[in-house]
């Protein structure tokens, strides 16, 4: 499927003129995933941002503590990120909500309405607190920090729901003011049944 | 003026248990400012995210180059706060909007309506872009670049505020959820004439 | 893919219970699309509310006259859908869109942003027009009605855009309000390339 | 009182030109009603989605079983065309309304404000549904099933409303679009006592 | 048409109790208008206030200057107090606007939907900045001033209709918090052909 | 400080040519306050207005009886203001709330985000109820009377809450369409400690 589209309103640096740590960051996520998602090329345009911004999201994302497994992740960035109406953040982070979750109907749900969706009470209770903080995180209170507890999120927990949230809630802004286009192979990614 | 309110609703670390490295920068802060502003003691509570944060902030907003002044990214920061009903970013970076632009009323008229504010129609193109970014980005659109290219802004200057108004964005949700609280040495900064 | 999650809040009545005529549209769409949607087997609950709400569907959306596409029609109810966050009607209308427009991508964009989706200046119109119904029926004037002139609509084109959007806002509430569940194999219709 | 405003943006039809069905059910209206309310004559210029309305509306309407009176049924349409600004609805189901009711000020009443109307609570608990089917359906959940049941409805009936909310949240959306206007007599109706 | 329900959730005070100058006052009320509007009856509670409200009052409703008829003020009076949900002031300036206008619709028209009423462009210009006024008063700007200059309105007009919207917007909320009800007798008056 | 703007959008008269008792009035609040806020000045275009406005302001917040201090009167003034917006009164009532409360951070608490303000459980009960006059009193019922008994509050003083609210709403909203400008003295009144 050939894509005619600009991936972004800015221009795109070419692979080769980047610095070194960035084209190794980018080469490195090809390798990985296949193709290069749009907003690496299109963060890569100011190299500083780039580092941080990517810093930031690993340091959530793939953090190796707490309670909030992988698919929990990718589903409070598809719910709110849909809550911001982000082409790009629901289309990327959907596709893997769908792989993390190996399910390929939750990320739909989940961007559509997460309270219509097949989730147990604490991914409920999960994501009516990231689209809190989305929405409305001036009026978080205990309250909210006691619902969660109630279902076994600690503090830090709490902290990485939030943090999450804010952090694509940053992302879904750039990426709306900016242009940046959903790859087309997001898409289809997870919707298939894995060939044994 | 003694403080007995908490920091923020988790611990914050002691300055002798942080790495190297967020210590020395929570100290040269304090050797500028004269105390250390408490999103730094609260982000040292995860040394990776403090960095990445951080490193975010200086690319935004210590860059050198382009057409916004601090002040205009202050003021950027101050009313886009606001919109976000964040305590913290408007009572600190208010503080820093009154003495980069020599203004004692312009944080609090920002803070209030933008529309009232004593701005240059350069300022207001700018404050409007800002609170669509911050409240609609989904409707951003090329009408929106056009105005701000009739008031002397380019294309890195509309990323310049599209990104600052998104990290503050993050930022404002992160201080609402976890409750930072301002320090009382803002509130007054800016507010007088300099001792000459 | 087993479905064990129930059709909807209300009991479903067993295909042979139904009156002849209900059983009889029942049968054919399970013949053309290979399985029963849900709103039919949920809606058979009340036979007349039934009759009419297909008769009024078809009247729609299988008219032959008239300058909207069944792409269109399908654009429609997907773009409208979403914004009542109508989990149903998004899934299954998102499908149709999909294989009348011969596009695996467009669902998934009006449904997220319309705003950001890959549309002619004709079919954007036709969605701002559909979206200001579903949201702001009451600010409907005679400015909107010459936008659409503008695009090649002529005022029966507009009929159509407004009752279609009037039709899928009672769906999409009637949907939420029982709970109507979207079949399964709903979301990957239209996505894979057709066979050859 | 002669009304020399169009009835709607759209042609109307000459009754001796409509198909014999659609003729006849005119006719009848007139004869009970002693006038033909618009939406009879606006709709009569597409006969099969006349048809379809008509049967519709009657379905829900005229049911004769289950726990909602008419005046119920009028109550649900007026409180929530009041939400959706349908001065076609709010005046002509008004009328309904306080004829049914055989009360001359509960339509102004829930047209203004269903808070502060003359209410049972059993009445309230069913237009706090209905308005919120109207206004956030997405949010319907076993909570709102379990407050009605409180009040003596059951599944049936919660159906019932839903239903009646979402086909006049079909209307409105149409007659603002179109711009039906209300038969002058309407607004009179009901607010005499009847003469003995 | 007895009324078994309380004037207020505030106890009224008995005539033979109040000051001298509100009695005569209320006396005057009554003698002009047949019944005691309940409005005054509340406020007797409160001597002080109810002397400035209806001071207030009378400054900007019986003022003889400027270019705003009764009517034009009512109409005001009832477009706003509807956007606030106060069946109050909707009932009882909506029954002032139809005797002042000598149009029995007009008032259940703008109570409704402005934008569907049958207005004077001036007229409807006139609502359109007091409806801003009443919902986003931050956002009035000099465009706003120069709209309403070329319908013939000068800046002493706009005063009028900016400090009307205001001065009901106080009643609104006072009426609402306090439960005024509105007399049965306002409902019909000013709906039928007077005697001659 | 020199200001060079405008007072308001509207002339302001000069002293000289004002009716006595005004003048009085404004010669008597300079002497107090050291100079002459410019709402006195702004009204006195209006004589009859400019007295039943400050006869209504002095029967609500120079009231001598009942349980709210004069600090709560301007806590609710300056809650509500910032919900509407109003830079006047927002930085006028934030100054008085700063003298009264002898509190240099409450002003800009309460204005930017109430909820997070350093507030006794009274306080908050008595700006939440004051908020939601400023925003929805269409909704205040008797649970909100029965909260405030919770936190001692009676029946008047809720009277007084909602009045206060309500008045400066007015105020709010008149300031804001005619544009007036706060006197530079509020900013920094009541940020220093009083010289001993």
């Amino acid at each position: 499927m050939s894509n005619a589209q600009p991936i972004s309103r800015f221009s795109v640096p070419e692979l080769k003129n980047l610095p070194e740590d960035i084209r190794a960051t980018i080469l490195a996520v090809q390798e990985k995933a296949g193709f290069v998602p749009n907003v690496f090329l299109t963060l890569a345009h100011r190299p500083d941002e780039f580092r941080a911004f990517f810093a930031y999201h690993d340091a959530l994302m793939l953090k190796e503590t707490g309670n909030l497994t992988k698919a929990d992740r990718e589903m409070i960035v598809t719910a709110t990120s849909a809550k911001n109406d982000c082409l790009y953040c629901v289309v990327a982070h959907g596709a893997l909500l769908r792989i993390y979750a190996k399910n390929p109907l939750v990320a739909d749900q989940v961007a559509v309405n997460h309270l219509k969706a097949d989730l147990t009470p604490r991914q409920r209770a999960m994501l009516d607190f990231a689209v809190k903080v989305c929405l409305d995180s001036a009026a978080i209170d205990e309250d909210d920090y006691a619902s969660l507890h109630q279902h076994g999120f600690d503090d830090e927990d709490i902290w990485d729901i939030a943090t999450i949230t804010a952090f694509f809630g940053m992302s879904n802004r750039i990426a709306n003011a900016i242009g940046i286009r959903p790859n087309e192979e997001f898409y289809l990614m997870g919707r298939l049944p894995r060939p044994k």
